[in-house]
């Protein structure tokens, strides 16, 4: 575990962190009631309020797409309109979950530098809305990644901003935060600071990517919504009977601090590889590097002799001002400097050949 | 592990088994790709075709509901109509979730002794929506619970001839075999005899209840909706990103048979526990005992003696024919015969006291 | 118009009355806003409010089902269980539209004699719903049939009675009406007495049976539920661009009486049908005849002569008591006298030869 | 009906051509079978046939949305991409109906000069559906307006080169004909020219606008999509009961050519608008007039002159391109020469002044 090798795919491609296995493994003895009704499932929700500051209500579920549907659809009603970057993973790689969860919201997407929002960039929209009236979706909620879909950071004050104006016009703002580790550990600050105390009314907190076998929790800070929400996860199979297992998992990485540990290692790595890659002409970084992606164009011809050399990674869509292809490196807790040093000196072997 | 001690209430109490926790801490390692193009899934896969002497497609998932749910969505439109017991889990247990997966198809619910269905309980029905054609929902699938709700073991003939007429009708049929493991090991067939032999579709594996950490298998005899299944699934979020960790659990409990020694196992308690209370005047089996669950009735006061002695069990909806109230009772892979006899004991000496 | 001849089958056989043809055309000229911007919508709004006797938002739509299935979705979620009787024409004749507009609610049947129900029947339902609690669906909604399926009327103490106990538990109670006119014609009380002042939430109030061409409106008792309503109505594709022609038909069909006087007189089509009827001993009504329907067990060979004699009406299930083949005949505001006795003529001519 | 006088909003704030409410006050007689078992829609169903010189299947509904949506849910899996310009009215103007409809497929959008799409925008988005597998909604449909929300008019050979690619693809191609008779007057094509052979799958076959009261149909040119598009119909409650009212009014729409020559008559009223306004140097035709719709672009203080002069229209959304405010300005079947005249002389009267 101690090492990703050649594969920069995904942060999902790794292991568990030994922490978590170690949880899973410790879970596993003696009969406990089912459901969530069991001491691992009650620590969770003592811990994820004190880590957040506030009294939350936490639903662990086992991906990130069920996650953000499930968050979604307790702010949505049928007919609603929710805003997001027209980059969000809600919008390209959930296979229409949000629309299925929320029984036919419209995800109304916006573009947006770095792949953020702006809080003015709904006034038209919104506007829009309101001069259609009933003939259009009625608008219900605000999604924003963070860190985002390109690998930056909204501070606090852009969050707040947009939730401001989110609850001007009674929208709901939901983050996915399947990289909200990663998201912090840029920031420096706290949770709570990221989150509710920013004005985000669902958080769906990743885990999986950053040590867990298969962990997200939804905290949602609006107690008004918790009875929906446990209705919302049953039916749609997100209940385990098992809960101890996926409890456990969230307390690990949760109660010692690994999620931060974890998630400012992989920014480490990441921004190692920036810097290493920063020095070849031949490659660009086409945006921020703020957490643990980047998104780099490079000549096809590198590309082609990167992955002749063994190296894994996904091929991106480029932004509109790239004429070079671009490719996604990931950066997880599993890469070890040897893994970005060898990337880094292969890139400029082959650039210098190429 | 080796012991239930008090807690009859289910067998979703239970802890995996130390084979399940082996095998998911042996795949935490090395990097691997992620949504199911791994080793163990491709394993998993070559495993359940071998099991089930054919070639199938497999799709793990964490929860029962969620194996159901998807599994009948693949067999009815939004407008179908699915037949099931009136005692149904998809009926009574998941929240909705079968009309959730299917966008609104309706289960019409059937009576029938010992959980059981019969061909004939669908003639009435059947041609009911025939005659009104567009008005009444669209006749698409029967679903049966196996081992069923009450316990007791349909026959790979009963199974057949339910099947004959579903098909006849152009109906699918669909099992959920949260216990299958359990009937099995009763009918002492094969895993093929009592599912696709016998005219099954498509087919929800259950492990969780048996050894599994959480971890079902939707079964797809039928190749053609295989497609659909996989975009079902992922838009649901039940497809993992991790999914080595679901899948090594299923690896372990179907490759060395811990399916049907678990089962084997808990069904022999509760036979155990059957043989005890036969001996009791003050209590009677209101269903055949044939996998791990008894529905017992006895005197209120008795029930409640029990409860004060630290017993844990659910009260159960009563059959009609039943004046006392009934009890459940089942017992598992960790049910040791201490604690049956325990169980047996503590009721002979209250029923003799009250 | 002045006669149904020998065809009993329905009472949407029928045309329109004549004062809603008139209507339509009148209201034929000129530029109007559309959706609902319009005179005949505001002077049905102010008629309905008057009716009634109180506040309420009317929407009209163009079929029952619609009706129907749009007002039950305003009362329940899409994990709700909404209670009704076994023969409701939701469960049995809208292929699955309350489902599908409610997003997936669950329809949870009940018997009752006359196709009523009484309070006491929710108690174990609701009681078995709160001890599975997050599994089973969520009781959200009563929905009754006014008059019912049966033919038989509801009276308000007995609708009170109901909206006491569904209140009490937090659900809402939704009438379908389709035909209360002759439900009111039959009871002699006020249509605020036998909907919102019995507790009423919200209504299907049916008018294609008794007059209109194709015209129904759902009366929201509740003001809060209005803007959700609106939003469903025209993401369901029934907001007619041109609302003054569903409007001037309800305005027709409730600013003169027409409604009462319909049904009155179908009604006392129904009461001359059964009388003669009564006078055969080969055929037994097997319901009270209340409103405009008849359902009438007799030999089947009785049944194929009148067939044969050019009658048309539909063969309906029987109730379980009953033997003979029962059958349904439906009176309308265009059945005359003549009808209805040819009818009885021809059923004692040939009874006396069967 | 001789006139709009100065309300040019849209062609929907138009009453019924006398000739349809003839039909449907003709059709107000006798009994007849329901839910369209009646020689109306028979006669529906041939005199479409006949008129798209193929065997059809042709539903009636009352609205363009209903029509729209259930054409599409015909075409695409819950998990499906319909792809269609980003001013579609299927997505701005219908709250989300074909979501509903279709249990969550998703409207991709599209950008394109004139309201149009062209076959090569699809490659790009149909590559990154095929890169990104399964976790992206699975292409399904292509849906275009005819004539476009632009008011211009695709050419057959148009559609085709659209319908080839979708085709190609896997892809279904539905047609938005709310105003296909505009776009066949304007081509003098057949109407089998415009639709099927040109590729078109589904159509949506406007007539509300052009003269009905409120009727439109849905033409369905592959007979396999028959059974499936009646129960969604009927489940929608779409499906009349007096199914008569519905069909009379298309009969009376097609059969004597009155959709062309009610079409042919509001084109020509927008060609007179236009021809009028291009003398006008404040104004300014932002789109090519080839139907019965103009959008204008002029300064804000002449709209708000023409308003003060009781002219009605809407505003409209102004194409990246236009700096000035832009108004959209409908004809149609009722408009006349005089409308138009004043509505120039207003223009240049207030335009010499402003």
């Amino acid at each position: 575990m101690n090492s990703t090798g050649r594969n920069f795919c995904s942060d999902n491609i790794t292991p568990a962190s030994p922490e978590v296995i170690d949880a899973v493994t410790a879970a596993n003895t003696g009969m406990l009631h089912s459901y969530g009704d069991d001491p691992y499932t009650k620590r969770l929700s003592a811990l994820t309020s004190e880590l957040f500051e506030t009294e939350v209500s936490v639903y662990p579920v086992a991906t990130g797409t069920a996650a953000n549907a499930l968050a979604l659809s307790v702010l949505t009603p049928p007919y609603g309109a929710i805003y997001c970057h027209e980059t969000s993973h809600i919008v390209t790689d959930e296979c229409g979950a949000p629309e299925f969860y929320s029984a036919g919201a419209k995800l109304i997407t916006l573009p947006g530098v770095h792949g953020k929002l702006l809080p003015t960039q709904l006034d038209a929209p919104l506007r829009r809305a309101g001069d259609l009236g009933v003939h259009h979706v009625q608008p219900a909620a605000v999604s924003i990644t963070q860190a985002t879909e390109w690998g930056t950071v909204y501070t606090p004050s852009e969050v707040q901003a947009l939730s401001a104006e989110a609850h001007a016009h009674g929208l709901g703002l939901h983050m996915d935060g399947a990289r909200l580790a990663n998201a912090i550990a840029q920031l420096g600050c706290s949770p709570a600071e990221a989150t509710w105390k920013a004005g985000v009314d669902v958080l769906s907190l990743g885990a999986t990517k950053n040590g867990a076998m298969a962990a997200e929790a939804v905290v949602v800070f609006d107690p008004t919504r918790a009875a929906d929400f446990e209705a919302r996860r049953k039916r749609a199979g997100h209940l385990w009977s098992k809960m101890r297992f996926l409890s456990a998992q969230l307390v690990a990485y949760l109660e010692t601090g690994l999620w931060l540990r974890n998630a400012s290692h992989a920014n480490a790595m990441a921004a190692r590889l920036a810097a290493g890659l920063a020095t070849l002409p031949a490659v660009r970084l086409v945006q921020p590097v703020q957490a643990n992606e980047l998104f780099v164009a490079m000549p096809e011809r590198l590309i082609e002799a990167l992955l002749a050399d063994g190296f894994e990674f996904y091929r991106w869509l480029a932004p509109d001002d790239i004429s070079d292809p671009v490719i996604r490196l990931v950066t997880s807790f599993c890469t070890v400097a040897a893994d970005v040093d060898a990337f880094v000196a292969a890139a400029r072997h082959r650039a210098s050949a190429v």
